[in-house]
């Protein structure tokens, strides 16, 4: 039994595989071959794609989803060990994980951080506690990476661009209102770096700056490909060259939970912002971005209404990666295994 | 393609064709007509019969419901084009209508007034968004209008009375603590019209009259059907001679978003409760309501339960008018059907 | 037609032969034997197992679930009769059970008590008024009694225990910090006498006895079994010999309403707490809790986690036992049965 935690825990050629089978699925018909089994979908954040995408993509294998929102139509979930349940939460994930394995063959998890401390978030406990307790195999829905987001990424610039190796991808920091989730960000520097890009990171100041687990990360598979990755906060250098323009807000490490001291920094940098002109000094890139997007605070309309735009490719994406990986990760798996324990 | 955004785009023909196959529905088996088909129900307001029989009645057809709640489970959606987002909205809808038409085969919305400037709720800007973006049939469960109730309430009314032209129906304001939708009826008046009904409008004032479009359209359709739409104050005109009373409760459109001046009219007009008195002056009339529907406020218990009382079957007959409906718009359509593009 | 509302309408040869079918349902495959068929399960309170074991379990029997939720997707509903309907509930239990029954096969509802008199609660309204008016089967889910718990309960115990009579089961209440729904005491307590137990309830106060309609029904099961209830409120007395210690926690009834007042009694009882000492005064008994359970409060994570603690099985039994309920249910009966009359 394997957990889709992180992409990191898995190699290139198996990814790969991933992506040629939810490429076959997306050009066939529906085959039901999870039939009869069942997946449990918890979400503890909003979702609109990744929601409809498990939901419907479960059921065209066969499969029952059930959507579960711990906090609001479930009860709240403990997760720290050993101490005593006097506050809010009305269970522990070692029974919610034990008990939901019973029922169903897939527990998927949308747990976004808390942003009161980045040293807590990173620790990633939510989603590691249902992999650890759970008897089935544990999907990520999004935590502080957001692997099938990266699957779906990777699909659709393999549909657009061919063989990737070599190719400049840029990740942008862009504005928005609110200090958000490094998920994505860290999730595309990954993957990109994974799949043999040249990654350049553009962000406002060094405070902008991935966690190292993912920066190091990343450097190790690009040196292993033959490529680097380049941090700059210099957009003309940024955008030069881009083969993809990959955009996504985040807020700075260093400003978990004191968030009032990094609004002047971020206010102070609303040009970042996707446009016609930054994305004229690319190499005819493609641009795209993991939705949900702000128009005209991340991207402009005008870009994001242009033949370059992928973005609506890469959520559809989303149904198919997600597809082939169920079928990966459940064709030999059942319910209540552990019980002959 | 085409959309159900208001019967006032079909014709008389058309929809009866609808409600045959409605009847035929109801009178055999669940046919899997749709099998493998999708369809997305967005909800921005609380429903109890729409979502139960939208989501009962896609399945009995074969498809999957994938049903949604925007700014609850989902994201909250931006409307207006061209402006900078940031406000509450981290979506725009030509971004969640392109999506969605990639996965699903059809988009159903429910959305009500914001009940501040009926000069803006009358334009129905987030469904006509939705049909302006979507790629796949977008269908109204309930906006500035509520079609599929209309169709419901013909069937209804098919089944009880036969041919339906000449017959006498009233359509009577009632008091509600609240000020309500005039979707119902804005819908009940041009149905009515539209199948031949002679129709009585009741209500407290001129206020109270409905939007001059539904009005036009409803005078026009009558005329052409020989019939003619009459408007009253009068409570004992209203009901004489009904073969149908049909009530509803709304707020008067002058008063949107000034609705402590309107609070007075409504509640000096509490008499206009549907009760047997009132009943006896029809003849021998039937009473329905689309639900919900507050008792001994709206109507009395004794009318409700009443056998003159149809509103059960009405409700009923939702799922049946429903399923003819996704039958005839999705029997040739698939969602990514604009991927090619 | 016959409502699941409490096992106190079902005799033991009744209920042992929907255990034996969810035994054989446990063991075997999925039998679509309810093709066709739904039902609405409607929430009005949080819900982890009951909501994933009813919609999965519909789902293996061929059946469609419909998930609401009063009040929050859908409309708030009135209960009393009679009443001028001016407050909060738009809707009346008359109408939406009666709607219901058109669209579904089969009604379960969750509707915990007000917690404001317990004289109110205890006549159980909300789902007595849904069985009074659907036409279709009514499903207790938890109100002030937990029949599908019950179920799942013994199952479980025949399942570790073989044959029941004449064993020892303790109830416990055990420590909480908020006053909760007595549902799972009564029904213990009922079942437990039902199946032959010799009970035994331990509580702080005689103020925390339980309801004297379940008392009763207990007292007078147990002789018909041969056994006898015992009330206790000495712990070592309580927990010595038991073949079985079930804990739940529980408000008092004479402070319903005035729980500030209770608040003391209940605080000086945080060591009703089970733990391996108390667990080690009985016949090596086994251990289970209903869940939701809070830890290192009501009991210690070493009990929870020890081989004897089979609170896992019985919260996994919840989907066998309601499978076989639903097929004796709905075996012979259909949605609109009521359309004739």
């Amino acid at each position: 039994m394997r957990h889709f935690l992180t992409t990191l825990d898995y190699s290139r050629d198996e990814l790969q595989g991933l992506l040629d089978v939810a490429a076959r699925m997306k050009a066939g018909r529906h085959d039901k071959t999870l039939e009869g089994k069942s997946i449990a979908l918890l979400f503890f954040n909003p979702s609109l794609r990744t929601r409809t995408s498990f939901e419907l993509g479960a059921h065209q294998l066969g499969m029952k989803a059930i959507v579960l929102e711990p906090g609001k139509g479930a009860w709240p979930i403990e997760f720290e060990d050993g101490g005593v349940m006097d506050g809010e939460p009305e269970e522990h994930v070692r029974e919610v994980a034990r008990v939901l394995s019973r029922y169903v063959d897939a527990i998927a998890v949308r747990a976004f951080p808390k942003f009161q401390r980045w040293e807590d978030d990173r620790e990633d406990k939510v989603i590691r506690a249902f992999a650890a307790h759970a008897t089935v195999p544990v999907i990520n829905m999004e935590t502080i990476t957001h692997p099938c987001q990266e699957l779906a990424l990777m699909l659709t610039l393999q549909e657009k661009l061919g063989r990737t190796d070599g190719k400049k991808l840029l990740l942008t920091w862009t504005y928005h209102p609110k200090p958000l989730n490094t998920a994505v960000a860290n999730s595309a520097l990954i993957i990109a770096a994974k799949f043999g890009f040249e990654v350049t990171l553009l962000c406002p100041t060094p405070e902008y700056v991935l966690d190292r687990r993912y920066m190091d990360a990343a450097e190790e598979m690009a040196q292993a490909a033959g490529q680097r990755i380049t941090v700059t906060h210099d957009v003309e250098a940024g955008y030069r060259g881009a083969a993809v323009v990959y955009a996504k807000s985040w807020g700075a490490l260093p400003y978990f939970g004191r968030w009032a001291e990094e609004k002047p920094i971020r206010e102070a940098h609303r040009h970042f912002m996707v446009d016609r002109q930054k994305m004229e000094l690319t190499s005819g890139g493609l641009f795209s971005h993991c939705l949900p997007v702000r128009r005209n605070v991340k991207v402009t309309d005008e870009v994001l209404d242009s033949p370059q735009a992928i973005h609506i490719d890469e959520a559809e994406n989303r149904i198919h990666v997600q597809k082939a990986l169920m079928e990966a990760l459940l064709a030999g798996a059942s319910a209540g295994a552990d019980r002959a324990k």
